[in-house]
């Protein structure tokens, strides 16, 4: 089983890090980092080089692919050899995944039309206009399309994508594995939870994120 | 406020970039990788390789120092150059942490003598082995060590430092921007929870991983 996580300049390292530790953990599970060219590809914040073993005509075939969010991701909405990539493998993958604003590449090479899918809580909007139906879920399944929302989601994806493949009892060796038994410090992880002014804060950085802008607090 | 990080080969991936996705943001922050030598550090499971920009002797006073675990970590265990660095830039840092096996080198190091810390589960004997009181706790604050339990417990960690380093405010604005709303979708993130055959195979697994082995599932 060949998982196949995409990367390109300004992604957001944990968008890419949660479901590799998670999925590749999978017994047979073998991935690979892929870009439109092999080498380092660099981080939002600056400071991750992480490198794509394979570049995208190398990596043909994978039967997972994951395809994460970051700003670096409004560099890539026009057609063209990315999209091509995403379309092309997407027609023989069992499962086509995202992470963050990855669901609006997936929805502009026009793979979520019409589909219940989700993105970062700031990308809600622009998945709409691509033609998907957001949902406020954390993760979403609609076939084999499993968006999953901002950043730190793409654990829970895949630990829940894992049980679909593996089983609850492979799943649960993965969670107690990487010891996923999450206490944050703060009930601020959701708009809805979290303060007004924090919420605010993020609502004034996001809207120039999502126009190619730097991250938050970067 | 310099954040470095520390690469070797055969870390573990989510050790290391839990605290980077939290702590690189605190305003102010510049975060380096720093290996052995600068270049490129395979992760434990092989598919990822992460770029280390500087080597020991360029990062000299970092402010924050975070040490991730992984199955490499059983390299690095007798004194030499890593622990010489570890030691040397923590006489002058204001936080010295870990995250999983990484404070099984903080402790080969001799800086946790006497002190309250945590490690991945299957490695809290190890810690006590070294002279250092484990607790069950998943983030141990005793003094300027904080010390983090398995693996994804790192981005626990790391809001939990950026809420004293930034204030409460800042960490929160950092946890709704990683959306980190947790939903995983077992209860089975620590060895009390997990089911017993689940713990059990891990046990077995973990007797390999610390001594050098691969990882579970890889």
């Amino acid at each position: 089983m060949q998982i196949a996580i995409l990367l390109y300049d300004r992604f957001t390292t944990l968008d890419a890090i949660g479901p590799y530790e998670t999925l590749s953990r999978i017994p047979g599970a073998e991935t690979v980092f892929v870009g439109e060219r092999a080498g380092t590809y660099r981080s939002d914040l600056g400071a991750v080089g992480l490198v794509a073993d394979a570049a995208l005509d190398e990596v043909t075939a994978p039967d997972i692919l994951v395809v994460p969010g970051g700003p670096g991701q409004t560099a890539h909405m026009a057609d063209g050899p990315l999209h091509d990539w995403i379309r092309a493998v997407d027609a023989a993958t069992t499962w086509t995944t995202s992470v963050c604003t990855g669901s609006l590449l997936l929805a502009a090479a026009g793979l979520l039309k019409g589909r219940r899918a989700t993105s970062h809580w700031l990308g809600l909007d622009h998945l709409a206009a691509l033609g998907a139906e957001p949902t406020g879920e954390r993760v979403v399944f609609d076939g084999k399309y499993v968006t999953a929302a901002g950043v730190s989601s793409g654990i829970d994806m895949g630990l829940r994508l894992a049980g679909r493949i593996a089983g609850d009892t492979a799943a649960q060796i993965i969670q107690l594995g990487i010891e996923y038994d999450p206490q944050p410090p703060y009930d601020a992880g959701s708009p809805e939870k979290a303060p007004a002014e924090v919420t605010a804060a993020l609502r004034d950085h996001g809207r120039s994120l999502l126009s190619g802008g730097r991250e938050p607090n970067a």
